[in-house]
């Protein structure tokens, strides 16, 4: 297992800088005043392909030796991390293919395409993605990059937090959501080495909390179907995001689902962006637990705004 | 009838500068791809309190003599104007009253008083209105800002532009939504001096389209009661607006209702942004008049995000 370091992660904002935008960061005084702290939203929701796993796609397409990037890329996600892989290798001009169940709603599929990829469905079921996924391998020879247990990935998203402590000065403390860990163990590989006195925490939804229930056992557990309105979030931790996890979080805290649509509402009419379930999963625990976070200066990461608007949840 | 100059817009973004936020541009591949064009996007509705009246408010808020800020500043408004006068008047810690209809919505009253304001209800008429709002000055002697016909105001409102040819290098055109012209007004102070060559274009719901009617017959035209899904842009020209927009404005574009809806829709989707209706007629009139830009770059301001998150208008 290689664990990438921070000079990985500086390569990575150096490849990525031309692919991604440097996303601003957003305050509301309402919100501060709710909560009793001062909060700096990373606004990755903003980012290309309105997510941050633009950033780890984008690392792991554009260091791929050009050989390897004209057998394409491949993965299976029918969430950010595969619409963001067929944006970086559209930006490469190289081949992309994302397995899907052909259960996944249609806007993933169509976003996928939308940015030159190839959807190639399967059952839904693991050992049907796993034999689909193997095909396409073999006979593409694609690099798969996982959505996030890949240290390419983790490296790239590690250029968020860098970004946001050259953006807001004195931060105690960011906050994250945590599905399977790859945003945060990016989190952790920056700050661990750059802020070490900032604390990081993690954001879980109770209904999918297997990263809560792992950090407090001290080893992996995996959900078996969790099912949340965050559904971003409901992958488990793999070994090297765990070994972020339990070397640098702080805590993991979690919110209730609807804890977390209050929460993202709340984000939507205060501060006028548009952001998923996921994202608003940070807020949502601040919420709880304001004793952590009084007059503190807390960077909240918010990870995408990937939404249908056709079917909002407090509809 | 004084007519502010470059100079009042200086002073003006001098003295609002620590109340309000310098709001930030933000682009969309997919959306200059589909126009033909490079968009820029000046968020307004990240601004404070929602909307770019806070820049206005704010400069005659803070203009104001000491004596005269003790008593108060008055306005009539169920819009923006009013929530934007209260938030300036809470900053600087004096009495504001705003006049609007009992029949506004309960979210608007609620928005002014949340910044400290008093809403003052009359009936829903124009007589009512006037003759309540009449009485408010008669008893606190409070100053009158009016929503758009003020030199202070359109200062104010000036200040976006400049910001914007800060941000944004070598614009061709800029297009702003037109009610009462203050937005499109102080757009015209500003680039008229400090980017002549750029073309500034007003943008109508046709179901309000009073600006429209005027521009071409060349006198101020008012509509009855105009309904719109764009409720920002029902009001009437007034005499220092006509003046910036007879003499400044190349054209004024105009939009179907269900052309505004599907352009705040396409940018909620691709831009992850909470804007109002009013805020998207300017890309509803790009999308319709492409020839008018193509190739070109052109800064689009995005007035406000204060909607009704429970009564979407597509659903």
């Amino acid at each position: 297992m290689y664990i990438p370091t921070l000079s990985d992660m500086f390569h990575a904002h150096q490849r990525i800088r031309p692919h991604i935008h440097r996303t601003p960061v957003l305050t509301s005084t309402f919100i501060d005043t709710l909560v009793g702290a001062r909060l700096f939203f990373k606004c990755e929701n903003l980012q290309k392909a309105g997510a941050f796993k633009a950033r780890g796609a984008s690392n792991a397409v554009f260091g791929l030796s050009d050989e390897q990037a004209a057998k394409g890329v491949a993965t299976h996600s029918s969430g950010n991390h595969g619409t963001c892989l067929s944006y970086a290798a559209g930006r490469r001009g190289i081949p992309c293919t994302v397995v899907m169940p052909w259960t996944a709603p249609q806007a993933k599929k169509d976003a996928v395409r939308g940015y030159g990829g190839r959807v190639v469905e399967c059952e839904p079921s693991t050992s049907s993605r796993e034999a689909v996924f193997a095909e396409v391998v073999a006979e593409t020879g694609a690099e798969f990059v996982h959505p996030y247990n890949d240290p390419r990935v983790i490296a790239g998203q590690a250029t968020c937090s860098k970004e946001m402590i050259e953006q807001v000065d004195d931060l105690d403390a960011i906050i994250a959501p945590i599905g399977g860990g790859g945003m945060v163990s990016g989190t952790c590989l920056t700050l661990s080495n750059l802020l070490p006195k900032a604390k990081i925490y993690a954001a879980e939804p109770e209904q999918a909390d297997d990263a809560y229930r792992s950090f407090k056992a001290g080893r992996i557990i995996a959900d078996d179907a969790p099912n949340t309105v965050a559904d971003g979030l409901k992958v488990p931790l793999k070994d090297l995001t765990w070994h972020f996890v339990k070397s640098n979080v702080s805590d993991i805290l979690t919110a209730s689902d609807p804890e977390i649509i209050d929460a993202m509402k709340l984000i939507w009419k205060r501060m006028k962006i548009v952001m998923e379930p996921s994202s608003a999963v940070p807020l949502a625990t601040i919420l709880k637990n304001k004793h952590l976070f009084a007059g503190k200066r807390v960077g909240v990461i918010v990870t995408g705004g990937n939404v249908d608007l056709d079917t909002l949840p407090w509809q």
